[in-house]
């Protein structure tokens, strides 16, 4: 049976062990997905919570251009959030790429983003096993030193991963530890490979997905990779002649620049979700969590202290990811230790 | 003029029949189609007849996973919907497959599912024209004994209708007559032929369409079929890869089976409505419904027991349909008897 | 803290021992208090029962005119309502004095209508000491043959109770057994007197209330009692102007009729609630349960084969109720064991 | 012609001296007086101020009982008004009465309480005339040391307001300087006289008015005031029975204890506002503004650590109202300086 | 049964002889009475006429100061409207004392104004026998030359209505000539009498009525009139209060003039409606219709020059009016000659 | 920040030199894109403008069918409008090619449509160097006398513009002289071709753009045109099958027809915008504007009296645009005297 949001937010708070008393704020926007704002405020009080709608008219950041860095209600807004136990964010964009998201977490709030329509959320409802295999798949990247990623349609890309302390994001879609931050519904790891350390070809193939775009790549495109950075894009499909211009555009050649790497665990997400679903109503935390899928992002790396607009993620089927030669994705298929 | 929902559904109502003092049952959902489920009313106090919604909370399905088989509160839907002469189907997803159907139309009664835009129900209103046109189609399927499929891109497909009871589909897009249930708008046949007979190739070609995903094809997609099932999907484009990973998904090896097939009669509906329109708001019964379509559907068939969840409808152009040699559909052109 | 409609409900159904898998019907009308349709459905999810929601559009009954007796789409209704374990109505006027009522109780379902505002829902909420406090009331009119009230404003009333089987409405507020109805929020009992037996004076008083009118009387109003009917109406205020009136309007003898008869005694309802609430927002159950008042009904009578429109509860304070000389409600304060 | 809200909270903006990069905060309660919050948003952003609106599910308070002393998310709320430039308050009862305003003030914070509908706003909106008046009133209150209080009807109270430091509250509708906190509309100025000093009478005469009930009184009302406290009531209407059992109902002697004194002095404010307009659309700050009214009420006093629920403002005609023997309003009429 | 907005507009439009292709032009306030100009848009579509909504965002006029005179957008309003052949006028506070009415019906449109709830304006849905009630009520007014009301509480008032010519006010409900305008629902008849005639006194009783109040008088009120204007109020109640408040707040001698004079035909209205209904819900038509009223106004006066704001109509009940000694209501008894 | 729709409108409206006291008049149809009239008015408010909604219900026309040509209700609009000085146009799809906007026009008010979302309205808001780009774009126009455009995909295509009276639509988005038309937003010429005289041959490659259909090219599709009509349509893609299905539909020779060419300039305008947005919310004035693309369109030319439905706008990249031999268009890049 089909679970209403707030029915869904009662189980999700559960996973992030929501206890009477506690304080959620909710962030969103003015007049921008008030079911959601509704639905966490109602589903707090079910669960004996005290909820808090902190409503800014100002944070939704334009699809094309740079995220806002300041917003002048912002310190109010940190205020009133740095009182609370657990920060629901729903705002359109989300507050991923934002200084209010690192100073929330930073002062160690647990802050959890939802935009998925509600049958995606419960669909992909995380839970233990989530969990371990994004615990698992991280480990191997902190303790790799080298990422080699090919495909039969030609990708052949290497990164350096070395170093005990590079970025690794690990998403499994709740938040039970102080400073912690995850969006609702997620399963999948990445890196921050060491800057500019990417060489190769990275070749898109029929049935890769652009995000936020919702479009799957249609006929192939090759783009060669040097110093960490695209210089070059082929291609005789729409999918090149848009994102030539799409990088072109912003005249910035930072964007070229290629962001975090890694691969998705979640066993229940699907390729076809772009089908089944209008993409344009998804955020699209499916198709990044696709077990299996490798997925790799261009343009802002702020440990590479890198901000550009042009921030595409990009998941790709069929490819083989091997950490320092040790294959960890055969050819789409997960390799885990469970079977 | 551009009708309003209600005087659609006023028109559609005379079509029906719906007679002064008769009582319309209006199955919906809770929060869902909400404009439906008014007009549905409105227009049934304009023909004098009286309206009773019924509104469930839980029939829902998800797009992705089976339909759900039980609601603790189908009991009482159908003793209401027992005691009405019309029902109005406006739930989200239809109860065509569902019990509930069955055992109202198997009660007698009229029922009517309705989805679709108002301005594609309003140029799709049926008439005499379609009924016949259904009704002509209908009577080959039952007289004959072999199905021949065939087109220029490599479509060679052999299935046994043979047997005066195999199940035909008649839409017309109206219910006039007790037990009899449609959709608004239809106009199309379709029969399911005799289980585990289908033989050959299928060649989705661009522009075929697939539902109810509403995307046109881009690229071929082959299908090899044996035995009733497709044993073999290649291709090397967007729709290949969907189609394989959405059919593995499931994990089920009965999704792959064929259903039902047939051809569509309607004169005013057209391919290129998936462009014209959003395709996220059709249903698609336009594109089930173009003149000289052959439309073949892949998973439940409820006459050969078979419950699975991939239901897709497949419209293709082009094909040329014989009926135990006789051509009915020749390249995509209906042949009809009118001319 | 105020609750919200829906956790009032989840309390209320926790009284009427609703479980899981049980089912509840909405009676609602179309485009009317649809916010307590919501609320209703919402909580029976959470409480694991099924919700179904019965919305006709032509129960609501003007203020003025009778209510109208038969409804073309109420077999459907009262069908669907057979199927369920609790009926919530939630009708504008409610099916209080209606045939749906009757015929749903009838076949062993509870009912229980619902209109007040949150606030009132939630300090009115029921309990045992209310039930027990009716149950105690109730058995005294049972036993009883006479009942005397009388008041320092010059009332002197005496009615005939005498039989065991004079109807007696015991209302607590909620239903927790087969075929029983309720009005929640209620604490009040009230009895049929043998028809035509009422003798004597009734004088309003200024702070009495006209209900469903929710206005306090201003001045003092005399109404001659004999044989059972309103025979005299006097007074020099707006009140006896507008009582006047109102019964004149109908041309129909039996308006005048003395109907119902009884006291309340729930311990959180106010007098000045009509003060401090606007009365056009309430019902005015808390009026009719105030501890200790006095209260009766003009018009309808079902037991006495009476049916007219004009029905007023007029709840009195300040009155002697006495039962076969026993003292029940002592110049408006009720005598209860409790103490 | 009329203003919309949001013309009308830039018109206050301007009086509250708001200016662009300040950052409003607006406290509301989830899913009510959404129109002003709405409103008081969009005109910060013209004034080009920053708007965070902060809206908890549980600050509202019944009518009836004593306001909620504690709500757990108001630490939040508070942490996040602390970082605003201007409070605006628009929940349901306002927190006049609330710590939480204290806490806003004594943080140096401007707060702004907005109730009344859009065309009360518009016409008694503010001006230097009004603020000047309440001003010269309170220099009466500040430097006298006994209000006397007669009226034809029969009024003769007399108050000890000896002290610099007696409690004075100057509400001239619109907030200018740091910590202070107003409502608009208002123009009326009240003193806390010393606790437990009030003897004497007070006569509600109709026409006199009690808030927040929104009633006029009909007949007269002798209330007997004894060492600061409401010993007797008496009086034969609807107004003398609806006090008496309110008052008595919260079974609490402090709620007889007379709190705040003081007179109107808005020009542009009727005693007819309560027959003109809906009274229970209206707060009732036209009432309490009327120029040359007497406005006393009873409960709370924070200043004598008298917290309790039944709170009433009861603004009276007719009154003549001497400051040590100085007559400040003479027979309901406002003596000014400025004539 | 109760109808809808929408079938009600229809039953209207019906007795206004609305045709197809007719042009409707509804005259509306932005977000004001929305359900209103819907159902007058859905109506005119049901009967084949072009509806074309014209909506202003100024016309609306706060209920105290007076009507605005000028709006600027006017000018296309009454372009629009003068292209109409019916409009109807769903303002807030309709355009009967406005210019643009009067330039309306001057280019031969009918008009008709509608702002009562829907059940109001269903009950006294007018008919043939209204009209020939008013026709035959103003023959009686048009061929008198003096009007002389009397009741038993003291009221004796004289008045010239002498002259072919006096203005006769006609409202029966429904507008089906060229030019006509109307009040949907109405029943009554009025003259203004020649300007400053009126002599002597007229006294308020309970359960006479102040619209657009919706208040019942409560006390005795005695207003002496010398040459047409109010001289003197008294009374000792609370409307004596609020009216005499109310007239001097304007501070313009022309609101005490008094205006148009007559009397009450509808069968179906009656006094208890304020009762019986939220009067702040109705603009009172029922109680100017009430069969046997006699009723008169204040203020403006458009045939006497006369502009002012405080416009008050008063239905009063138990008066006598003769027309040149002629008895037409006797004691608040209609005179027909239907009997 | 992001600006809400309202604001937009304050600056449009200041682009426009809107001036208080002017009357705006705004278009719309019943239900539809309320949004939008309510900050039109919102924002004329502001300015102090005067704002007046002329709301028709039946102006909507269906996306395939042509364009109804009369409406009843039109009389009464035009004359509403042709009091107003700014006439917006917010219908669903736009009065562009109606009578009514020339009509307008031609009684010399300006008019502007709008349809876009608020970011895109935002984004590409007009200033003065779009104005010069037009005018000199469109002075290039009216002095040659052949078009003559090449791409390397195939497209070589010649017409005759010579003449000083080829028509020209001039669009930088915004309307400051009376009789001026406009689409906010916009930036792009065209002219109307001699007609009968194009020549060639025109190849869609994968990245062009059909509109109004918000779609990609996919696949080449090759038009040959012969004496201005299309008269074969070639490719193996989805897009020519497409395209043959559409024009064929209609069953009218005239679809096939070209219509207005030229080229866009606007410097902020993206090739990528139907991908990063949703297409199906994008009226595509964004793809019209991009500068350097070669827009020609089919179906309908009220110059030369051609009036069909299949009116499709395509704008395309990579061109090269030669007006009589002098380069304007490069490849894809506009050649401005700017650099």
């Amino acid at each position: 049976m089909n679970k209403t949001l707030t029915e869904l937010f009662v189980s999700q708070y559960s996973l992030c062990k929501l206890g009477a008393g506690d304080i959620v704020g909710v962030i969103g926007e003015f007049g921008q997905k008030e079911a959601y704002v509704a639905a966490a405020v109602e589903a707090a009080r079910y669960v004996g919570a005290a909820p808090l709608a902190l409503t800014a008219s100002s944070l939704s950041n334009p699809i094309l251009p740079p995220y806002a860095s300041s917003n002048p209600e912002v310190p109010a807004l940190l205020a009133g959030a740095g009182e609370c136990d657990l920060i629901i964010d729903v705002t359109v964009g989300g507050l991923i790429h934002s200084d209010v998201r690192t100073r929330i977490t930073g002062a160690g709030k647990r802050m959890l983003f939802v935009h998925e329509p509600a049958d995606v959320l419960q669909r992909l409802m995380s839970d233990e096993l989530v969990r371990e295999r994004v615990q698992s798949a991280a480990n191997s990247l902190q303790a790799g030193s080298r990422m080699h990623v090919t495909s039969e349609a030609g990708t052949d890309l290497q990164v350096d991963i070395s170093g005990r302390d590079i970025p690794i994001t690990r998403q499994w879609g709740f938040v039970d530890e102080p400073g912690r931050w995850d969006h609702w519904p997620s399963g999948f790891v990445a890196c921050f490979p060491n800057d500019k350390t990417a060489q190769g070809r990275i070749v898109l193939n029929a049935g890769d997905v652009l995000l936020p775009w919702g479009r799957y790549v249609h006929d192939p495109v090759s783009l060669t990779i040097k110093d960490g950075y695209i210089v070059k894009i082929a291609g005789n499909g729409v999918d090149a002649f848009v994102l030539s211009d799409f990088f072109a555009r912003w005249k910035d050649p930072e964007v070229y620049a290629l962001s975090h790497m890694g691969w998705g665990v979640h066993p229940a997400a699907s390729w076809s979700a772009l089908a089944a679903y209008d993409p344009r109503t998804l955020y699209g935390q499916e198709l990044r969590s696709v077990e299996g899928n490798f997925m790799w992002s261009t343009g802002s790396n702020r440990f590479a202290k890198r901000e550009t607009p042009a921030h595409l993620d990009i998941p790709m089927a069929g490819c083989t990811v091997r950490i320092d030669g040790r294959v960890v994705v055969e050819a789409g298929r997960l390799l885990t230790r469970e079977a």
